[in-house]
């Protein structure tokens, strides 16, 4: 009974949280500024990924990143290090992202300055994948020590997002991950998702990702005639 | 305007939830069954740990296992292969169990020929931490590679249980992890409970868990005179 109850608020939820995301992300591409959206378990390397994404793509675009945590700001003190401006949404204890909670980081964040506003999403494989956040391309990691049979495990997640990152590849000689066998779990699931190993730590592989995004930006918000002046 | 309206229903949901775990709890107890629920991220080894700790306590109890999943049965599987029985729950997406799903869980396994059964929650440091599964205690795992920044973050997860299982130490080498800084966070969120630093994978350190497990048994439902007989 209490599980038809709860779904029930959860449809109304989510209209009413899809409205909201469609007509944000149609505000940021009139203002030519992409959201990317990254989800991943605890500890699969999310905020890695931004600071490599960061030290590469830095000097092409103006980047903003909005950290998400049930409860502490470690992972946006770890970003603002990099002299990118970093917001940080507390979730108070939600397991996931709606379009409000995004719509606040952003105007705390100061989207007209940017090209390219990275968000952290909460470290949760299942909720996150059903709340539409007002990103314009939503991306995943999978990192090797969480083992290749998370596609059969968590499908929605792997249906819901356009691009697969299989973090930590470093770890290549201790987890036992199948590469081949995520891609083909992933096939059935998302048949046109990429997938991109790499490893954070050694930077190998970090630039199929960034040149993939980077491709999904210009296709968004067109390319930047002139590259970014380092202050 | 929509999160207000869903904590006014998770209030109500949770409060009839508490209600059946409990009654569920005295249930198991008066027929000598102990029931464990344990939680982790996706991949942090929790399959792996329960057939660890039949490996190791299949000849003094009686065990069974109860396994949920959004959306495929590939642990229980596993955990057939032992000769334990073993349920499968599906929970169709959804992010955490309750006392009601775990109750069908248990109706499908018998509860009343077995001594131990292990709950194996949803792969999730969020929701599975708010609701009471009717479980006698209730322990989580933390694996080398997500990181030992997890207590600052998913801190109700660490309050919820009364024991962390430090899992996959034969990682130590790749992974930047301080067990003792792991320690100190806990000690704050939660100061009794233990830390069992442990490799499934060569099995040390997992007689440090079943030993205090059996202890937890033996305290709520008593000691067991007579050892097994293996079939």
């Amino acid at each position: 009974m209490s599980r038809v109850k709860l779904i029930q608020v959860k449809e109304g939820v989510l209209a009413e949280n899809a409205e909201k995301a469609e007509s944000m992300r149609e505000r940021l591409r009139g203002k030519g500024t992409f959201l990317l959206n990254l989800m991943a378990s605890p500890g699969a390397g999310k905020t890695h990924l931004i600071l490599e994404t960061i030290r590469v793509l830095g000097g092409q675009w103006r980047i903003g990143v909005i950290e998400a945590d049930l409860d502490s700001s470690v992972d946006a003190e770890r970003v603002a290090e990099t002299g990118v401006c970093a917001a940080q949404i507390s979730t108070g204890g939600l397991c996931h992202l709606d379009a409000s909670m995004v719509d606040q980081g952003l105007r705390a964040l100061g989207e007209e300055d940017l090209d390219l506003i990275i968000l952290e999403n909460v470290g949760n494989l299942v909720c996150p994948a059903e709340f539409d956040t007002g990103a314009h391309v939503s991306a995943m990691i999978l990192s090797l020590p969480e083992g290749d049979d998370k596609p059969r495990k968590y499908p929605l997640m792997f249906s819901a997002c356009r691009a697969l990152v299989v973090s930590k590849t470093d770890y290549a000689a201790l987890a036992d991950f199948d590469v081949d066998a995520v891609r083909q779990s992933v096939q059935r699931l998302n048949p046109d998702m990429p997938v991109f190993p790499l490893s954070c730590r050694t930077g190998e592989g970090v630039e199929n990702w960034t040149d993939w995004l980077t491709d999904r930006i210009e296709k968004e918000i067109g390319p930047r005639n002139t590259p970014l002046n380092p202050a």
